[in-house]
């Protein structure tokens, strides 16, 4: 106990979050005491609130502070389209591009024998529910395309092969601007078995 | 405002924090959404307490939850010796060590006229009323070898040069351990000059 109590306890709470070790916790603790008042105010209110105010959207599994979450509200967007999601995050991520006006589904992790998580850990049996009470047209998977991500979107496809609904899977294949030399072999591979037919003149 | 509001202020606040941009933050956030409850009360009253809690001594001006620092109230000390050093993280440096057993006196910085850190900006003159006051034999200042640090050794020494005190300062060279090509030309410079004798014969 080298330093007062309050500082040790903060830089061992600082070590608590993802990739902080030891010097950067102290750093943090140090400049937690030159921080405005007002800013260690909402630090304080938003951690307390954490816990409690964040719920999950009853319809579709994403964060919110509202039973029903914003986007699910929202009568502006296209409910007859959903797309599945991992996490929460993805959602962000999908609403940063601005263009996708559909709904979402988060399953909140993907199937895994490994690590021992079964299609009923997941959000899979609301996923269903609502394609049979809600009108919808189509689901878009989009999981990444690992291993279990392959085995989650196989799985989704299977349950809803008798559903009238199309089922669809994001595109995989080289990112834009990537270097082709840093590609995987894996990657490649897909990229080369999902081409597309750009012929301009009709065969 | 992707995420609820409750998360997004969470992220603000994450991104105050030295080292830390947008995607630590979103990171360090959704993963506070899952830390224990335990933790959270524990992180929420440290910040709480942190401007509030955390004073400096009124003797050697380190961090303290009391008035007099627990190093200065230790009467197993030696208070006949200061170790001046430039922030409160330095003490904890030295006590890491275990082997010095006297007091310390924290500057709060070092001159630097680019800066416009000037000495009546740092500690200097209740380091002066210690020496005045209490039984102190030598000063031991250990800034770092940089020229604000040269500066402000320089200065404390003219200062204290009239009183029945010794002043010394800290060894520079290089350190142990350190692969000698990775030795910057001004460090080998110092740690040549400043060579030790070590023939065993009289000479």
């Amino acid at each position: 106990m080298l330093y007062p109590e309050t500082i040790n306890n903060l830089i061992e709470c600082y070590k608590k979050l993802p990739g902080i070790g030891e010097k950067s916790a102290e750093r943090m603790a140090l400049y937690t005491l030159e921080m405005d008042q007002e800013i260690i105010d909402l630090f304080v209110q938003s951690l307390a609130d954490a816990k409690t105010k964040i719920k999950r959207c009853k319809i579709c599994n994403n964060f919110s502070q509202e039973d029903i979450c914003p986007i699910c509200r929202n009568e502006g967007r296209n409910h007859q389209v959903i797309c599945v999601v991992e996490e929460p995050k993805n959602v962000i991520q999908f609403e940063k591009i601005g263009s996708y006006k559909g709904l979402y589904h988060v399953l909140d992790g993907l199937i895994s024998p490994l690590e021992n998580i079964n299609p009923e850990d997941l959000n899979i049996t609301s996923l269903i529910k609502r394609i049979d009470e809600e009108k919808i047209k189509e689901v878009i998977i989009a999981v990444k395309p690992s291993i279990e991500g392959e085995t989650t979107a196989l799985y989704i496809s299977k349950m809803l092969e008798d559903k009238d609904v199309i089922i669809s899977k994001i595109a995989h294949g080289v990112p834009l601007g990537a270097d082709m030399d840093y590609v995987d072999a894996l990657t490649l591979e897909l990229a080369l078995e999902e081409r597309k037919n750009i012929t301009s003149h009709e065969e």
